[in-house]
Order: C-alpha cells, then sequence, then structure tokens
C-alpha cells in the first residue's frame, strides 16, 4: 500500500493510506482520541476509536517515531478537508524519555543556548524549520536567476595557501605539516573564474575567525557570490543583484506559501531600482536628521544602517537602500577608485530593514594597477602570485558581490540573532552538534 | 550601443553591436586579418582590413581583452553562418608578455602540474572550460530532481567539534586556542535533519586528510549528499539515486549540447534500474573470470571495480553497477546490518565505468542499536552526543548517498586523473592557486 505525505492526504479521500511521521500530538479523550501525525511536509489528524490502538500511544513520549494506516475521510470542519479514521498503529521508533522542551507549541520556550543545544530537536518546530525552507528557495532562486542571465556555478576550495583578505579573521589549518587557511570568501577564485566564463557564482561556506561575538557575526556562513565580467561600472553589478532578489523574493513566494504565511511574513517587493545614495550624502543625513557627526568616516556603525534605512523607508518609500562609494581605505586592495574622486571606490553596500547584506563593487582589471594597490596595501606580488595571473593574461573591467545568506534571511524573518537563523551556528563559544 | 554574447550574435545580422572577449587567435594578412574573439559563453571570427585597427592588434599577445564594435554580416562560409566586418577595436586589457602555453589550441600542451600551475589561464581552453560547464549542469540537474521529489536543501557547517567518521584522515583548524576539525562529510547533520524534514540534500565541500595522493584521490572536493527518510530498505535510496542520475545526464545533454559534441562524449543511458549484485557474488565473479580471489575481502580494489564494471558492460549492457551488501566491518558505525546475514550491511557503492562514484546505504535508526553500535566501534556516546540525540527523540528508517562530483565528471568525461576535473585541486603537494 502506498505511503503518502501529510500534505498530499486530502487528495486520498475514500482511500486506505499509509502516513508515516512525527507523534506531535495526542489529546486522549477516553473513548478516542486525536492524533497530529508530523511529517516533512506539514501534519495530518488522525482520529482513533479502537482501545488496542490507542493502547499503542499511551504513555509515548511525542516525537516517537510513527507509521499510520487507515482510511482518508472527508471532514468539512478539519483545517485541510480530512481527517484519518480506522487507524492501525505501528511505532517504527518509540521516544522512550520526556523531552527537554515542547515542540508541538506555536511558541518555542527555551531560550536561544537551550534551543541551539537541542538543534536537532528544536528545528523540528514547524515555526523554525519554515525559515529553513525559506532559506533553501533563497538559494534556488538565487542560482535559477543567474542561470538564466548566463553565469555558470562553481566550486572553488576552501582550504587556501594564502590568507585571502589579509591575515586577520583567517583560521589556521595543519595541512600535512604546513600551514593553510580556511578562505574567508571565493573573492580570488570567482574573479580568477571571470577570465574563463564572464560570469560566475558561488553559493557555499565562508570562514570568518572573528574574536567578537555579536548578534550579527558567527564564524561560519553561507555566502552568496557572484562577479560577472564586461560591466561599466559598479551599477552593472547593482542592477544585477536587484534583478536576483526580486527573483528570490517571487520564488519564496511561490513555494512558500505556507511557510510565509505560518510566520506571518511580509515579503519586500522590489521595483525596476533600488535607491542608491553616496556614502558621503548618507553621511550628511545622518548628521542633518539624526544629529550624529559620522561624516568622514570610513564606515558606517550597526546603528547609522538602522537610521539610513528607516530614512529610505519614510522618504524613498524602499525597504532596500544601496550606499555607494565607500572610502578607499576601508575596501580592499581591488577596489576599483572612482575616476571622479579617488578617494572614494565604485563600490556599494546594500542595507536591507537596517542592516547591511551585501557588499560589492566594481575591482580593478588592469594588472599593472593592481600590482601597484597591492604594495600601497602592503601585500606582495609573490603571496598572490596565483591571483595576478589571472590579469597578467588579461582580465576585462568586472565586478561582483558577497551575500549573506543568514544575514538575508534574518532580515526577513524578522529575527534579530544571526544564530536564529543559522542550521547549525559555529560561535566563538560554539562548536556542535 | 548594445554589448552581445558571441553566440547571440548569428541573430544579429545586419546590425552594429560590441562584442567583448579575449584576443583568441589572429592571422594577419597583410592587407586584412581575421580575429577570433572569445568570450565566457563561446567565439566569434571578425575580419578586418583596416590598417588602423589591425595595428592595434598587431604586437598585442593572445588573451588580450578586446572590445569590439562593428557589423554583423551573413557569411554562409562561416560556421555559425556570420561574422563581424567594419570593425573597430577597443584594447581593454592588453597582455604584454608572451603566454607560457597556448590555450588556442585543440590540444593543451604543457602537463598536468604546469597547467595547475596556470590554471586561471589554462581553465580558459575551450575544452578545459566546457568540463566545468558540464560540471555546473549536474549539479543543477542533481537540485532540480531532488527538489521536485520533495527534498530541502541545507547547508551544514564545514567546521566541526569532533571527527565526524573516525579520527583518522581529518583536517585540524585552531578555533580560538582550541582543536577543532574540517568536515569530513555531513554525514551526522544531514542525518538530524532527516528528523526535521524527512528528506535532505546538500552539495558542498568535504575534506579528507588522506596522506597519498593517487589520480583518484584529492583532499578537497564537492560531494553530493542526500538522506531520506521512511525508506523500506537501502533499494529506496538506489532508486533514488538512479532517478537522479538519469535526470543529471538528461539535464547535460540538454543544456551542454555543444559541451558534449566539442568533447565527443558519449552520456550514458539509464534505464529504469541499475543492475545490482551482492558483494560475496560480485568477488565469485571476480574469482571465476579473472582469476583473482578476494572472497571474503572487505572491500574492493581499483582493480576489482574495473573488472566488475567490464563485467557489467558486457554480461548486463550497463555501465553503471551497484555492488550491494558490504562486510559490516568496513561500514561506520551507523550502517544498517542486513537481518539475514548480520555480517553483510545494506549499503552499496555504485560503480560507473570501472570506478566508484557513490556510497550509499541504509543507516540504524533506533537510538539503542546505534550506541551499542558506536560503543562496538570504540566511540563513546559523549563524543556524538549531538548526533545521537537526534535518535533519542524519534528517527524514522532512513538512508542516503554521498556522491564525488569530480569523481563522476572524470568518468563521465573519460579522464584518469581527479585533477584534470577539480577546478583549483588541494593534495598533499598542492595548495595553489
Amino acid at each position: 500500500m502506498l505511503r503518502i505525505r501529510t500534505i498530499e492526504a486530502p487528495a486520498y479521500v475514500g482511500q486506505r493510506v499509509h502516513l508515516g511521521g512525527w507523534m506531535h500530538s495526542w489529546r486522549d479523550m477516553g473513548q478516542f482520541g486525536f492524533l497530529v501525525l508530523r511529517d516533512g511536509a506539514g501534519t495530518f489528524q488522525a482520529v482513533l476509536d479502537n482501545q488496542e490502538e490507542m493502547a499503542k500511544l499511551r504513555g509515548l513520549q511525542y516525537e516517537s517515531v510513527l507509521d499510520v494506516e487507515g482510511l482518508i475521510a472527508a471532514e468539512p470542519r478539519a483545517a485541510v478537508g480530512a481527517e484519518m479514521h480506522d487507524c492501525h498503529i505501528e511505532v517504527l521508533s518509540p521516544v522512550l524519555e520526556p523531552l527537554p522542551f515542547e515542540v508541538n507549541k506555536k511558541e518555542l520556550k527555551p531560550g536561544l543556548d537551550t534551543f541551539l543545544d537541542y538543534a536537532p530537536l528544536g528545528l523540528r518546530h514547524l515555526q523554525k524549520r519554515a525559515l529553513f525552507r525559506i532559506s533553501a528557495e533563497l538559494m534556488a532562486g538565487y542560482r535559477e536567476y543567474l542561470m538564466q542571465q548566463g553565469f555558470v556555478e562553481i566550486q572553488t576550495p576552501k582550504i587556501v595557501g594564502a590568507a585571502t583578505e589579509g591575515g586577520a579573521n583567517v583560521f589556521v589549518l595543519d595541512y600535512f605539516g604546513r600551514p593553510a587557511y580556511l578562505a574567508q570568501s571565493p573573492q580570488f577564485y570567482k574573479q580568477m573564474m571571470v577570465g574563463v566564463f564572464e560570469r560566475v557564482f558561488e553559493v557555499g561556506p565562508v570562514f570568518r575567525a572573528e574574536k567578537h561575538n555579536t548578534a550579527r557575526h558567527t564564524n561560519e556562513y553561507v555566502s552568496l557570490d557572484l562577479e560577472m565580467g564586461f560591466i561599466n561600472d559598479h551599477t552593472d553589478v547593482m542592477n544585477m543583484l536587484t534583478g536576483v532578489l526580486r527573483h528570490m523574493f517571487g520564488r519564496v513566494t511561490d513555494k512558500c506559501a505556507r511557510e510565509v504565511a505560518l510566520l506571518k511574513l511580509r515579503i519586500p517587493s522590489i521595483g525596476d531600482t533600488i535607491p542608491a545614495i553616496r556614502m558621503p550624502a548618507a553621511q550628511q543625513i545622518i548628521f542633518e536628521r539624526y544629529k550624529e557627526d559620522c561624516r568622514g568616516e570610513p564606515d558606517l556603525s550597526p546603528q547609522h544602517e538602522v537610521w539610513l534605512s528607516q530614512y529610505a523607508e519614510k522618504e524613498l518609500g524602499s525597504e532596500f537602500l544601496f550606499v555607494t562609494h565607500y572610502p578607499t581605505g576601508k575596501r580592499p586592495f581591488y577596489a576599483m577608485a572612482d575616476d571622479e574622486e579617488p578617494a572614494l571606490t565604485k563600490s556599494f553596500d546594500l542595507l536591507f530593514r537596517g542592516c547591511e547584506v551585501v557588499t560589492g563593487g566594481q575591482r580593478i582589471h588592469r594588472y599593472d594597477q593592481l600590482v601597484q594597490n597591492a604594495d600601497k596595501w602592503g601585500i606582495k606580488p609573490e603571496q598572490i602570485d596565483g591571483y595576478l595571473q589571472a590579469f597578467k593574461y588579461g582580465m576585462p573591467p568586472h565586478g561582483g558581490f558577497g551575500m549573506g545568506l543568514e544575514r538575508l534571511l534574518m532580515q526577513l524573518t524578522g529575527h534579530t540573532n544571526l544564530r536564529e537563523v543559522t542550521l547549525f551556528p559555529r560561535d566563538l563559544d560554539r562548536l556542535a552538534p
């Protein structure tokens, strides 16, 4: 006999089927009882009135794994219009001890640390797992759009011979007796691959040995990267980012309707363009509106990002805001300087609901200029010779960005700590499970 | 004016456009000359007859990056039926020194080591880059099929607190003063996530600190993993693998027609099922046909795999062969033993054209049995407590597999060394570029 998934059950009215899943809840009314079974897709109610079958559930802990065979019957009062009757239960994996917390209530009670200690259990919570289904569709939407735009997906090494973006914040590894490093980003590799495919993207882990525990940093996260050749300037990259974000959110709306409803999310709509302001203008706005003088500072603080997002939402009607032209000193050696204002770079950050979620820009593509700039930053050519090789043998004007998947998910779902939207977060204190 | 890609050019006959790309080849005939421009998508020929424009190319090294503006004209003698006339050239990035080897010839001359030293250049070779476009479509096909089958994509941490699959062959990392490890596979995490989504998959890097340099091993590779719940036994996993492989090859056929033709590949067709033989029967065949007695040995050698593939192709008409029921001692502690023959496991390897490309099987899902088995393998429960937690709180019968992307690509494209089909390989001697 067929095993079907809970979400398919309403289509099987009048048929006997198997459902398999976890004992989500059980209300024992004596003569009869209501079992809610949860599987990977959803939940479904079974009504039991046979004492022998009910005995199998009595004393059993929630989360026990069951196979339930029965008749799908129409039931207008049920949310999905059907339930299961005449059930026969097989306990596949009994849970023998009490759960550390309830996972079948709307509110997940434990604090973040307890939740993370018990992540394999806690992630089963319907609201929790909804986050990671949305995360999967964000990735799928990212790839789908970029492949339509002629991008080729690459997978670049995470063990590298030299620290990619400067020596700080890099994890060191014992590589057969010599030091190696964990890649802080696929930056160098994706640029090299512009020389091969023009347009490349990667979805993969990046590693930052940052010694501070903040709500918006973890030490390993998923980066959505791309790099594209033959651009005019950084605004081509910003336009590609605008397009791909619109597509990603569209995909979440299409494919995650139940999750969006469950989490009561408001998916932002993105018009033809996202408003952009230059860094000095952004600092001037902060000065005038919020009375803090950060003019001339090299970077924005988290508070500045919140203010600028408030400004963009109120004055520009946008939940997104590009801040462009970060100062040269704050960007890496490969960042392209602005022709007219060489102290600024053709770069951007994207703010979304008060937090930076993307960093990108145009890169230097001429070999001599890149070597010169590396030298200014104290980087010797022999430290980056593999990277420089791509430029020695011809690179077009190009640019790209890196987007933090968990950051994006955090802002989309209204969370305030990256650890709440990371499957198994890694930070100063946490390496498990 | 529009910049178009080379593959789009034949559709623009009669129009002036920009092409951007690399100076792939240049034949100077004095009064006129033929420039072949290569971009990320393909190549296109431009015919120059203006001395001023031709002067820009004279003395310029191949791989210089050009913007070429001109008129697309019909030309029946050209392979694509069109070429560019009346060209104006802008040199975007000149290459100033000779290339270490030619990348515009059908044969790529340098040996593997030289090629890898100059990978950013060598990967531009048309045949070389075709491999990685196919690789991208294999990944895309993998995800596409699994999402259709209700799988959810996950991204699990690569920095782990304990070595997942035994202590050998694991890279050790300095994690803020204490040791951490690079994940040898997402095995434990994908199993935990069966408790959440039933069906999950991951495409990501795995790390093996194997101290031997063989043609079929590298120290970092891309693993296509999945894990699925509510199976009857390992054959459900084998069927899923059969389906996903068929889809992946179908996608390569659809999306990579030019690459398949360029590389003269024969894409295997996969029927409803792939033939399967049990390990003892496989060893008996080797004994009878090839006169080597490996009966009772715990594993197959590379030579055995070659012989079995020969046998399968000749006798069973299949380029694929499942070998099932590997001995308990050769599989990890979580492998499910066969009910009828407890010395063997419900496991499988998939051989493809003489090489193992997938390993999988059913896993133990009952908590007590798993703890007991871990103990037999000398693993203490506290070493794997995060993992065990998932089982303590209810896990269904489940299984899965891990497939090496580069291995699959190697066998598909007829290469003999994994380093030829890995973008930037990592081995004992190589950490760069």
